[in-house]
């Protein structure tokens, strides 16, 4: 057990890299003239109303994409029956953490202002986004990696998030305000290959952990359902103002409802005897959210986004059913919380759904929105088909710097010096965490064990 | 058990419904001009400012009412101690699928554009308040249903709830901004009287099932906290602008603050030995959010809501204590949340306390504020007590098609072709789902059981 | 048991109170020019728009509080095994009370106008801030109390608040939006001397239940986790428009996540075997919340906020392992929720850190934002170290009336007449509650009872 004890790891950990992003903060990071009171009451001198700042029309927003990070990824991992405390608390631990990776990387990466990254609502939707990939590729290796593990694949992960993202949007000019290549694609693929790395062969000596429990599902239920709602609100945080976050909201609500009721159709046919599966509700109806992360700022028509859903939410279901099985078994690909059929194969056919609408981007449509959704389509130094073409390139990209990324550092986390959990006690929070008793049968353990500790405590 | 086996039956319903669905929206549905690229920029050249989008002044109140509809109910409704799953889940897919129909049907009843639809945030807020009625109604029937019943009486409800919400808006003219009439009142007048022709006489056979255990009560707490705290963005969702907001937001807090004092002081009366009861808290601490519903947006005044949700609170606690098992026994209506205790009976108070403020209202109170909260007294097409008049009628209205339409319903409802649960086997998850073990004991269980599933699945 | 029957004393209580509040309300209570019908568009007259109405920019973060308030602090205390109803239920009781008590109470203190209170939304932020600060007091008497005695303390203690609220505020000059002083160094010393007072020798007697299971961990981490993303809301919801509330939304932000991985480090460092304990993780992470409640508005700049997050997380994990041991057996006081460590000592570490960056205020920092932040430095009233010694003093006049009204509370309370629990039955719901039984084990016990009472009820 020693092997796992993380009395020095842990802390070295956490302390070290505060302390190095705190520095960095102080050397580095400013905030944006419209947090910094000298410049925004300088601001305000051209008649700008406080009412005008950036903050009332981001932070809502955020805050629904804040839920999504800590509340929705953090529960719906809860569905194992003995690893709620390090599915809540990794992700909690992990999520504070890469946020401010986050901030300093995609500063760094979005353009400096001499020398110094500024800092404002957006740069906080930005950052949590990138802790999205992050938690996703979490997904993947849950219950099979330790804290220090997943923190080291976070320092990776955001940085390599950071330079996917900046060449898909920055270089290659391609859209994706939802996140479905820079964000699912880019945290599954990546999530994927380092679980890849880290296959366990003898991992079914813990698979009698390996599932859920009455409540511990419906405890995952909560992540589901707040994944679901807020959704439209993450896919439209970072869009233009006006009629593109309106859009990009309604968009993402009519493929979520459509996504909902294909995933119902088919987990209904293929569990058997036509039985609900969980695992398919909490998972597979949020993939027509990853489906329109690309397009859902285009002009896609509800008519279009409902088609994307409901193809999401089949692929998912049947990725669950079929594929998750093979990838173990074939590929030795062990995808705890099947991530591939949430953001993977979903992402992708964002992607594409994306691409194809971009080709299909016309004045006639878009007017002088244009200008908003497709500006150098609207300056005319690219043509709808050329977007499209980008559009192509960027997934492709994506997917090749998320799978190189994730061999990388899953080569990284296999050294045996962060204090992994051994085969036979995987996805079980006693490793890692002090675990009270269950209602009931141990209760009076758990209660005799802390009375223990009190009085040890008080003298 | 074959005859609540779904297998055909679910998946049947929900795809060729979803399919229908998109069909028509992709004949009559587009987007409203605050959402659509050119339109809302051809709109801009008026010198209309991005920030000044409706989706900036809706949204907060829209996402707050998504969470009543999804966690809010779907939570509410898990206190069943082996129906968890069924609640949010069913919750999960008929709100899925009604916020879809009612787009359609609320659409078409609200003034077709040139023969389209137009949708824009507010047409999301109107389709979730009508998915609100179709929940409530759920509530009625919870346990005894299957999801293909639930679905078909989502189609008519919706439908129904259109018509109604149509008569009594647009023809008759009243207000019903937070919809004590329009939700409340129709959905658990229309679901009691389904529940009333579902009558079974052997439900007892299922009555270990029809209770709580403790963790069941605390998961259908987070609902009710919910819906209790975002009540005031419910009833204010779609009122005017400016101070009908702000007033309807004040009034629904102060009511459903008053409303919760009377609930525990009566809670602690009418339970044995002064004990609190978990039902009145979870149900009747909400009735003054319903009961403010009409009102709410009128200059009530703080101390007129908090005699209102006084009244709503005391009324629903007697209800659940009284009135509950005399419905079932003398009535025959088993009514499994009482809903007719958090919505009938309050919604019926709060259309009586909106037709008396109407009548109340003058020009000294509202001053120039009477345009938007009674357009036809301030045109005087209709005197103060007239408006009061067309509120009761209201009323009427709605009792008789909720009535009319939950009878038709439940005859429809009654065929045994949708693979409803037997009497001895409702309140019960593993009829519809596959459900794991408990913690401890059947753990074990649960597990081989998926580790089976994952060698099936492996070879 | 006939001590802790509470069949009159409860109905007795809630429904004096809540006439008491109505009465009030109808002789006093008014609504402010933004709410009122007549007086809002008697102010539009003057080319104001109904989309300038403060209610937009006040009342997403209003909601947020609000969330913090009923779902944050309720479920943060259902960690213990058996004290959950209570924990959610007696949260919602003393909250939906003390907001209406302080309505009234600041009303009055804050100025009436014309002898009526003026109420908005910024009045009802104010009440819930107010009503938090009895809720942190609730958590160090968490399962010693009936819920007639948690009533009259919150009767005492919002007039008490709103007494230090002024005085802080109003006479003093002091800044402190987010609360350190007023809301957490308040109410954590208000209830520690309550506790005090309230000391039990023989609490050991209850000892194994005053101690979590797992699942009663996980319906912790909800509250914990809704605290922590809602805090930067929380801190920043009554500041100046614009610049400050942005800034104090990323300050907050900042400082809890440098909290959390302080808090992580920590809490492996001191657990034995290096494992992380649930206590700090919940409790510790939202310590960089409380501390950085007064200086968040200022240019703190985001190192500065992670400095404070950090000191705070790390002086809070060692609180709950070194001292609160300490406060028990020395000076006996038994904080059940360990509040002296996440409101008390990072209150007062909030108090100094405003008082710091008070003193280093200036000019060119601060540029005509000055006016916003320190409107009596920027109209030379007083210099930036005298504003510095008004937070100091406030500090100390806030823990003085705290400790004062806590110990005046305490004796009051201790009166053997308001049905407190034995010692041997503290922590347990079974008290106050129709409690069911648990899952497996006394499922059928409780579902007999149930069905029993349903023919009692049906008879």
């Amino acid at each position: 057990m020693t092997g796992t004890n993380l009395r020095l790891k842990l802390p070295v950990a956490c302390i070290i890299l505060e302390v190095i992003i705190i520095i960095l903060f102080g050397a580095l990071v400013e905030y944006d003239e419209e947090v910094d009171a000298r410049k925004w009451h300088q601001h305000m001198k051209n008649g700008t109303s406080n009412y005008e700042n950036n903050f009332y029309y981001r932070y809502p927003s955020f805050q629904d994409v804040h839920v999504m990070i800590f509340i929705g990824f953090g529960f719906l991992m809860t569905f194992l029956q003995r690893y709620g405390f390090s599915s809540v608390g990794f992700n909690f631990l992990i999520a504070a953490f890469s946020l401010q990776w986050a901030t300093l990387m995609q500063g760094f990466f979005h353009g400096l202002h001499g020398g110094k990254i500024h800092i404002g609502i957006e740069s906080m939707i930005n950052a949590d986004f990138c802790t999205g990939a992050v938690l996703i590729s979490f997904g993947a290796v849950l219950g099979k990696t330790s804290p220090v593990q997943l923190l080291l694949m976070a320092v990776i992960e955001v940085t390599l998030f950071s330079i996917n993202e900046y060449i898909v949007l920055s270089v290659l000019n391609a859209k994706d305000a939802g996140g479905s290549m820079t964000i699912h694609t880019f945290g599954a693929y990546f999530g994927l290959m380092v679980t890849r790395v880290l296959y366990r062969p003898n991992l079914d000596k813990s698979k009698h952990k390996n599932c859920s429990v009455y409540n511990s599902d419906l405890f995952a239920m909560i992540g589901t359902i707040y994944l679901w709602m807020f959704w439209p609100s993450f896919n439209s945080a970072v869009t233009a103002h006006g009629d593109d976050q309106h859009r990009t909201v309604m968009n993402t609500y009519y493929s979520l409802a459509a996504c909902t009721l294909a995933t119902y159709g088919l987990s209904s046919v293929v569990a058997h005897d036509g039985k609900l599966d969980m695992v398919h509700i909490q998972n597979a109806a949020l993939a027509g959210g990853v489906a329109v992360g690309t397009a859902g700022e285009m002009m896609l028509t509800p008519f279009g986004s409902m088609i994307v859903g409901f193809l999401a939410g089949t692929v998912s279901v049947l990725g669950y059913k079929f594929l998750t099985p093979v990838l173990e078994s074939k590929l030795k690909i062990q995808d705890t919380c099947g991530i591939h059929n949430l953001h993977g194969m979903p992402g992708v056919l964002g992607a594409i759904v994306g691409a194809i609408t971009a080709c299909l981007a016309s004045k006639d449509v878009y007017g002088d929105g244009m200008e908003d959704v497709f500006p150098n389509i609207y300056s005319e130094d690219v043509t709808a088909s050329g977007q499209g073409l980008r559009q192509a390139i960027s997934l492709g990209v994506t997917l090749g710097i998320a799978l190189l990324g994730g061999l990388l550092t899953g080569f990284i986390l296999k050294l045996p010096i962060y204090g992994a959990p051994p085969d036979t006690i995987c996805f079980e929070d006693s490793i890692y965490w002090e675990v009270p008793g269950e209602e009931g049968s141990h209760e009076e353990l758990a209660c005799v064990k802390t009375a223990d500790e009190e009085e040890k405590m008080n003298t």
